[in-house]
C-alpha cells in the first residue's frame, strides 16, 4: 500500500488555495489542499501497526505551532511547480526530520524539505510564466496554529483517504 | 462550520466503489467512498472541542464490528440513487444512534439509518434503469473489520476534508 504524511491547513487557507488548484492544478480532486510532510511511501500492510506506533511517538513529542504564510513561491526552474510558502519554522523541519527516523517510517529523503501548499503544478510554461507573473507580487497573510498531521493512504484511482490523525503532545 | 461523520471502507472496497462512482457519481472527486454515519450538520467553530469530547466519548464504548457487503440496492423511487448495501448489524446502527443523542450533536434524522455506500447518483431515467439492471444481478462479496470513525468538514468547493480520526474502545 502507499502511504503519505501531511498537515491539511485550516479551511480559510484550504479554501484559497483551492480558488487557485482548482484551475491550474490537475490534482486538484484527488486530496484536498495541505503541506507534505512525508514523500508518498510504500509499506507492507502488515507493518501498519508498527508504523502507527511510530507516528504516535513523533506525534507525542512535538509541540503545536505556527504555520505561516506571506507569500507565493516556485520550484522553478526544477519543476514549473507554484505554491503556498510556509514559513520554516523549528517544531516543523523538526518534525519533517522525525519522519524520517525510526524503524519503520523510511528515511530516504529526496529532496530536502521545503515546507509548502501546491496550488499549481503542470502547467504549459506560457500559462506558468502568467500565473506566477501575476501572484509573486501579492502579499498573503495566513496564520493559524498546527496540532496534528494525518497518515493517508492511496487509492487506486490516485486520490488519497485519511487513515489516521495524530494530535500533537497526545497518547 | 458543516461537519459530517463518516466511515472509509477498506482500500479493496473503495478501489470497487469507485471503479462505479468515476463513471455514475457526480461526488466522485469530492470525498472518497464512504458510509455516512451523520448526515452535515452546521456548527459554530467554538464548539468544536465539545463535539469532540463527545466523539471521544462514543468510540470508546463503540466496539469494532464487521462490515459486510453482499449486493448492490437503491432508494428508487425516492431518489435514483444506487449503493453498495452494507449490512445493518447491530453495532453499526447503534453508531449511529449514538451519534444522534449527547449535548452537542444535532439529534434530528431525516430518514431512518440504511448504511450504504454510494456508487451511482443524479443519473436519468435510462441510465439508472440501465446501470441498476445490470447491477442488481451480480453477487458482492466484500468483509472488513471497522475500527474506527472519521470527523470531516466541507470546503467551500464542497469537497471534505478529514478533521480527526476515532478508534473503538480507546480514550
Amino acid at each position: 500500500m502507499k502511504y503519505g504524511i501531511a498537515i491539511f491547513p485550516s479551511k480559510k487557507i484550504q479554501d484559497e488555495a483551492n480558488s487557485f488548484r482548482k484551475r491550474y492544478d490537475p490534482h486538484y480532486a484527488l486530496i484536498p489542499p495541505h503541506v507534505t510532510l512525508k514523500e508518498p511511501f510504500e509499506l507492507e500492510e502488515d507493518q501498519i501497526n508498527d508504523l502507527i506506533q511510530e507516528l504516535k511517538e513523533i506525534a507525542k513529542h512535538t509541540s503545536p505551532f505556527k504555520l505561516e504564510i506571506k507569500k507565493v513561491s516556485s520550484f522553478s526552474p526544477v519543476t514549473n511547480t507554484i505554491y503556498l510558502k510556509v514559513e520554516p519554522v523549528p517544531e516543523l523541519m523538526k518534525l519533517n526530520e522525525r519522519l524520517h527516523s525510526g524503524n519503520v517510517l523510511p528515511q530516504e529523503q529526496t529532496y530536502s524539505f521545503v515546507p509548502h501548499i501546491t496550488i499549481a503544478q503542470k502547467l504549459s510554461h506560457d500559462e506558468y510564466s502568467d500565473v506566477f507573473g501575476s501572484l509573486k507580487m501579492q502579499e498573503f497573510n495566513f496564520e493559524q496554529t498546527v496540532d496534528r498531521f494525518q497518515l493517508m493512504y492511496q487509492l487506486e484511482n490516485g486520490a488519497w483517504t485519511v487513515h489516521e490523525t495524530f494530535t500533537f503532545g497526545q497518547e
